[in-house]
């Protein structure tokens, strides 16, 4: 029969789109022994959870939860909650995770308008504005950090203009919540979904998910169940919420544990200067890259400082080659490009406790030496 | 602003229905620093995850695998990549997650044809049969070991009787993998689910699956897309496959590690001996039980030997202070009885490495203090 050795893993230092690597005290917060899911000092860890979330998310929602499954999870559960066959959904398509959120959305029988620009570039508020006159719509959703790309949307008007049409606004946070500001409630944005292991430093697991009051009240109004029970906020809401706990599933305990600790690393640090961090060692990276000869893929001005997409210089033929390289010789992963990025771009993240100085460094000399 | 402290949670026995305690090899090995979801040696990983898997659930299935939430969404991803609108479904309905299954396939748009036995009872294969003979159905689902009553459902002759009538067979082992006999190919089962967080004593955070050949056929005929984005079989079976890896979601990397683990720990341990293991520790606490005066809901030839229901007396009136003070006092974690056996029963969990003597041993002996 087959034998298993001891678990052996490489050290990899993590500059991909993710995961980032977990800090120490996160692992080994991940390792306490279990409580149940119901002990009392398990709820009052998820009631310290929800606390930080809410100061990361820059937000007063109190349905603001991880949901028991990683980024994609919460992002599913940002549409199907709020979908109903036929309802109209605007959705900014400028990467991946554009594509994927309208991929979901139809699978819950919405009518899905995509409203389109090349991948790399962000949507102005006349554009968003312009669909809606065509014709009112139940959400419209942009991707405030397309991982796929490397560009950050601009939030500011966002939330008033849908609004102003009787949309609900729905962002993708995955790669910005932690690393660049996330201000749910000064841009008005009703539903917002992210993950653990991108610039939280937790590993994957968990995906935090912040619903405002007004899309609950859109929520309660519904006339079909949620088609989606792992995922339905109706009855997740009473496990997580200030009443009686009603159980619903499992919740994942150690990953809450990681995740409580993640957040506390941030609480520590302050939001402001985890910002400035973040975006000190991305100028950092992309001075060093273009020493290097490689131009950015995004516009200074929309760039997104967790993720970097150096365009691959012309000749280079063997970039998978070269990443390969950096992983088994230097243990650094860093990640090629994704859908129609694929083969031009790579993609490098400096999020959360990636984001250090020696990282960035140890990246660019290994860069110079390999090309 | 509220400051957080340092992660201190008590030492749990956890002889509740899930989770039980993590070995703690396994929560070592959830410690270990992270590595990418597409690193080579993640690859390496999963595939001895998935071969270890096959040997638990006593399967050849290619496809089994753990999905990326906790017991639930493995329950929801049976339901969902095989049922489509109009699709019958006969659900053995005998406890509270007959129910749940119920729920998930009419959200799904089944036809739910239930056949009901009061709660601890098991269905015989002629009652499954007058119901095929009825009218042919799609899938045909029981629940081998029902946490919610302590009963456990014999097998034998179910999966001939399904395939006989042109149905697949799916089946419930959240409760039993790991800690009673599964055997997959021996019963012709079609679809089967469980969690981590009980025999298999890993936190709770993934949920195993396995897939036949004849369900997977079904799966690929599919007339309509799966509903359900992340739960989407036909997409993770390229990301869990032997060619090329195709990008889905992130999978929990340090959930993973720990399922490795736990795994190993059952290889080491051998299947016989773990059931024996369980089966004897099981009629140690039943001996115990019955000796302070507890009838056991369940009778003994249907019995589950990983949860226990015993009857709560007639006039113990306070027995949610007991169980409170099992905790308060002794740290010990049982649960009371779950939807219409609420106030009837005890639910005593002794899976994986929550069962071992010192814990029986103990139990009895509190209760005896308080009662």
């Amino acid at each position: 029969m087959q034998t298993f050795s001891d678990l052996d893993t490489p050290s990899r230092i993590l500059l991909g789109p993710g995961p980032s690597m977990a800090h120490p005290r996160v692992l080994r917060a991940m390792a306490q022994p279990l409580v149940g899911h119901l002990d009392p000092k398990f709820l009052e860890l998820m009631a310290e959870i929800q606390t930080m979330l809410r100061l990361v998310f820059q937000t007063e929602n109190e349905l603001t939860i991880p949901m028991s499954g990683t980024g994609s999870a919460a992002m599913e559960a940002s549409v199907c909650n709020f979908i109903e066959p036929g309802d109209e959904i605007i959705i900014g398509v400028n990467g991946y995770f554009g594509e994927r959120l309208c991929d979901m959305a139809g699978r819950y029988g919405a009518v899905v308008r995509r409203i389109e620009k090349p991948w790399g570039q962000v949507f102005t508020p006349a554009e968003v504005e312009a669909e809606l006159q065509q014709k009112p719509a139940k959400i419209v959703a942009l991707v405030h950090a397309e991982t796929s790309t490397g560009a950050l949307q601009p939030m500011e008007g966002m939330g008033q203009l849908a609004h102003q049409h009787g949309a609900l606004l729905l962002i993708d946070t995955v790669t910005s919540l932690g690393g660049v500001p996330v201000k749910i409630d000064e841009w008005g944005v009703d539903i917002a979904y992210s993950g653990t292991q991108k610039c939280l430093s937790c590993p994957p697991g968990l995906s935090p998910l912040t619903i405002s009051p007004r899309a609950r009240e859109v929520l309660h109004r519904r006339k079909s169940p949620v088609k989606n029970w792992y995922l339905d906020l109706t009855m997740i809401e009473r496990y997580w919420g200030t009443g009686t706990r009603m159980y619903h599933h499992t919740a994942p305990i150690s990953m809450n544990y990681a995740l409580r600790e993640a957040l506390r690393l941030v609480v520590e640090e302050g939001l402001e200067s985890r910002f400035a961090r973040h975006r000190r060692l991305a100028e950092m990276l992309w001075n060093g890259l273009e020493s290097l000869g490689f131009e950015m893929h995004v516009p200074a001005e929309h760039r997104l400082p967790p993720l970097t997409t150096p365009r691959l210089p012309a000749g280079l033929e063997n970039e998978a080659q070269i990443r390969r390289q950096l992983l088994d010789i230097y243990n650094i992963e860093i990640a090629g490009g994704l859908g129609q990025l694929g083969g031009q771009v790579w993609r490098i993240g400096l999020m959360g406790y990636s984001a250090r100085p020696e990282n960035v460094l140890l990246l660019l000399s290994a860069l110079k030496e390999l090309m």
